[in-house]
């Protein structure tokens, strides 16, 4: 099947574009979002349906206070922005993130000796674990987080809450499955790596080279057999008292301040 | 005022070994914890006016298939075991806890040189984090970590999930009060290190002297004044992307595993 030939610039630059903003939904959530004077809230949506008054009064409010564009819809539309009907209450807005990235950026990065260390994540779908993960990726050194739109807890206001709004200013690269970025960055010269428990290197001897992956799995099963099959690099956390393992958001952040440390 | 001239050796033996016993109450937390091969059950408590059948007949079926002891108490008994009536459901068990230690074996250890480094929770009030934090701790380098009865979250069942069964095997120290076992332990030669955001010494370049006790505070507000006053080191997690601070849980397992990294 060939691919659609549609890479026109303009698609590109609308892609990219449309990448860097968070579509969040619900009325806390998007109240919230307003009244944090770190989060860039670019556009406000509401459903024509909403009562006036209570919470969607004050969401205006603080729209306008902001001078944040406010866009109405029919139910129906406002269902297609938001992606979850059920829990939007009538609300979605778009929330700038400039630090989002594509994966085309480091798959052009000429230079094999540039140091590039990212994360990538298959299947975390604890939204608290995503949250945590995002937060810590985007203070760590590591260049990026992957979350694949597939297998990935959603990026929900759960997420948003979990991250402590280091969602907006986190280096993120969304893609549509992990498993076809992950071949393709490894054809670019990415060695990856996932944590395992035997034939293993402690983290604290690990020598990473210039570019690399970092995979982190799912809470209960860890990384696919699929990916895991493509991961030629083992490492292991050592771990003491007869504990058998971490929680993925703890493991995680280790990996991603281990150079630093 | 005299201290209680109650410190006799019988007294102290049996003071100790009931630290080393966990009571955990709910008839579904007792459940998972007999059917956990890991998790050495001791003791089952029933209240004499719980129901037979249901989960009450499958609690005492797995008690029996392992040989733990059944006691029976009225219900104001039961709740003083529990030590909380309202969410006990009429059932507790004791759990062996056998890396439980007591604050006088780090204050006694006679060497200055032998490396002794600890943790101690200063106000961590969500069970999430508790949990998360023990399980860490006890799978780190470090010696053991230092839980008061007053201001942290209790070690209910939520503490002992989010553990992930941790909390049984972890190198844990109860004090009812953390300021005056932080002062004993300071007079015994430890040093106090706190996380701060200025004025700080980076963790990778941090280099701990033997004796260490690191301390972790609060969710929103840290470590408490009276608390900080006492700390004399100043240690920073070095953070990227204008991300303001770590969740608890993951900062304390990057000071936790600092120095194995």
């Amino acid at each position: 099947m060939a691919a659609p030939q549609s890479d026109s610039a303009e698609y590109l630059a609308k892609k990219q574009r449309l990448r860097k903003v968070l579509t969040l939904y619900g009325r806390k959530p998007t109240l919230e979002a307003l009244l944090d004077a770190n989060t860039a809230v670019q556009r406000l949506h509401l459903a024509d349906s909403n009562r006036g008054g209570g919470i969607i009064a004050e969401i205006l409010e603080h729209a306008k206070r902001r001078g944040v564009e406010v866009r109405y819809h029919s139910r129906e539309q406002l269902a297609r922005i938001s992606r979850n009907s059920k829990q939007d209450q009538g609300v979605a807005c778009d929330i700038d993130c400039p630090n989002y990235l594509e994966l085309t950026q480091w798959l052009n990065a000429s230079s094999g000796t540039e140091r590039q260390h990212l994360m990538a994540l298959d299947g975390v779908t604890n939204p608290q674990n995503l949250g945590m993960i995002i937060r810590s990726v985007a203070a760590s050194p590591l260049h990026g987080v992957i979350v694949p739109q597939r297998g990935c807890a959603e990026l929900s206001p759960l997420v948003v809450k979990a991250s402590a709004g280091a969602l907006f200013k986190a280096p993120l690269c969304r893609v549509e499955r992990l498993l076809p970025a992950l071949r393709q960055l490894q054809q670019h010269g990415f060695a990856l790596a996932m944590l395992s428990s035997h034939r293993a290197t402690p983290l604290p001897q690990w020598r990473p080279p210039a570019k690399v992956v970092y995979v982190m799995g799912n809470e209960s099963d860890g990384v696919s057999a699929e990916i895991a099959e493509l991961c030629q690099e083992r490492l292991m956390i050592p771990m003491a008292n007869g504990v058998e393992s971490l929680n993925v958001a703890v493991a995680a952040a280790l990996v991603a301040f281990s150079g630093s440390a």
